[in-house]
């Protein structure tokens, strides 16, 4: 399996990008797992030449232009074609690679990535879901902000296409979906809502459990959550800024204690979003991963593993089928 | 200042009610707070009885009835006119008492203060705030749950009832207002959005600073977030649960050492709902403040407190004038 992994995406590139490829080479092996670094090959060559050993499964293939926090994503696949994203996701449409994994500027990713690989027929909207940590098990919520104002019916869409992920990429059988409300009855929430609910209700193949409040996001009651893409990235953002807040908080209490026995770091692993790789895109006919700017080596490394899950598990067939079925 | 407590409110009414008023006369003094507790008056001599001395501050006011979660909110001024939440709201609106505070349903303690003390001119849809624990100051964020579907202009009288609120019960000058979105950049979100953001650039009286994205909440950078009653419900339960899901893990990890001599309490206190009192209903003729079911003492005497300080400060006449401001 091959995956193009965009090097010059991280704010730091492509120092996470190369040593999260050696990661993750060093876990699968080279037999199984071939990374492409697609990006300047002088500067991803000189960044090899840092590490000790180069494991075979890694090549370079050149791409002089780099996408930037500054470039309309709108224009990105026109105007920035040599870039690394775009030729990355060329890579990857041409059948050179199986996956596009990038840390580059989220909304030029998902606009390179929609225009390349295109939606799967019966896709509307391609969302982007995110991982979230619960008490119980990881949830995957989406849309996280490619779409707002979604209609009732793209909400559907994204429940298939999340259960597809779920089942394929973490190996859950039979995904719980939840619809993020105000209330847990059926009737509860905004137009959207109402009519959404009723939907999916009635919607076959997949498991929709109804209503989920704020409240009962980090019970870990749902495998995933659907919702509108406004919501669902300013809900992402929050949790991701109130970890660090209350964690900060903990470690000042601590910092005043001289015993420093406790295990800090385990919490900060549970609540580390680097831990659980990046944000599919789905709905389209390809696998395109996008990560943080600042992701450090660990969380490249779980991105190109969690895409290359969805490679081996047959991710785009499973979607297109499932949307395939009468709904 | 006399104030109306329905003493049947919380889930364990009316121990918390009458513990709480208590506490509070004993912070304020007979002579400046007088506290109606508002109930079953045999039941609340029975439970003023427990106690082994009452302050002279306090005061019994019948009401027979009481409204539970299977009431329905917009029937409870028609069917339960009898009931704490009515008769405390009654006294409050015929002057007998300058402020209410319940930790009834919250559905039909909004829809009888709505009712019954209505709207100062100029407000279409009374908001409920809360208050979010923050890395600087408590923020503020309304509407949380009581307008779903508001329109541009709806967030702009949230954004002078917030300021007001602010300055009069939190004495803050000049609160800085943000409106709740998913970039900082003009122009972003959905229609609602967009256009709210035009609306409080342009808005006189008021200290806009622009879009707040989730993540910037915790940091702190306003005193008050404008939002739509669907994100801010979900966001606000969602916080709620996800500080107690951390502080769940941390403790794991602290009970497997010994010397706990970590102020873990401490950190319990600043996420802790309770510490800030009840969620105000904001542009009514009158005060209302609304507590969860849950509520201990502290919570209740913390509301009673906030309720004092709105009156004491003439909260209802700032907000009446700024809203009269040519905007």
């Amino acid at each position: 399996m091959r995956i193009a992994l965009d090097a010059m995406g991280t704010d730091l590139a492509p120092g996470p990008e190369v040593a999260g490829a050696i990661e993750a080479l060093a876990a699968y092996g080279d037999s199984e797992l071939e990374i492409i670094l697609v990006g300047d090959e002088d500067v991803i060559h000189a960044e090899l030449a840092k590490h000790e050993t180069v494991p075979g499964g890694i090549s370079v293939h050149h791409a002089p232009d780099r996408v930037t926090a500054e470039d309309s994503p709108a224009s990105v696949v026109r105007r920035k074609q040599e870039s690394s994203i775009v030729v990355g996701l060329r890579l990857h449409k041409e059948g050179h690679a199986d996956a596009f994994v990038s840390a580059g500027p989220t909304g030029a990713v998902m606009a390179a990535s929609l225009f390349t690989l295109r939606p799967l027929p019966g896709v509307d909207r391609p969302p982007v879901g995110t991982l979230l940590p619960t008490a119980g098990e990881l949830c995957l919520l989406l849309d996280a902000g490619a779409n707002i104002g979604c209609k009732p019916h793209h909400l559907v869409q994204f429940a298939h296409l999340g259960s597809v992920y779920v089942r394929d990429a973490m190996g859950r059988e039979n995904p719980r979906v939840g619809l993020l409300n105000i209330g847990e009855e059926p009737g509860k929430g905004d137009e959207l809502s109402v009519a959404a609910y009723e939907l999916l209700d009635a919607e076959d193949g997949i498991h929709f459990i109804g209503n989920i409040e704020g409240r009962d996001i980090v019970g870990g009651e749902c495998d995933v959550i659907v919702c509108d893409g406004f919501v669902g990235n300013i809900l992402l953002k929050f949790y991701e800024s109130v970890a660090g807040y209350i964690v900060d908080l903990l470690r000042t209490e601590l910092d005043s204690v001289e015993d420093r026995r406790v295990d800090l770091d385990h919490v900060f692993r549970i609540l580390d979003y680097a831990e659980y790789g990046g944000a599919p895109l789905l709905g389209l006919a390809g696998v395109s991963i996008i990560c943080h700017g600042g992701s450090p080596p660990k969380a490249i490394h779980n991105a190109l593993a969690v895409a290359a899950r969805a490679v081996r598990a047959d991710l785009v067939r499973h979607s297109e089928e499932d949307l395939r079925l009468p709904s």
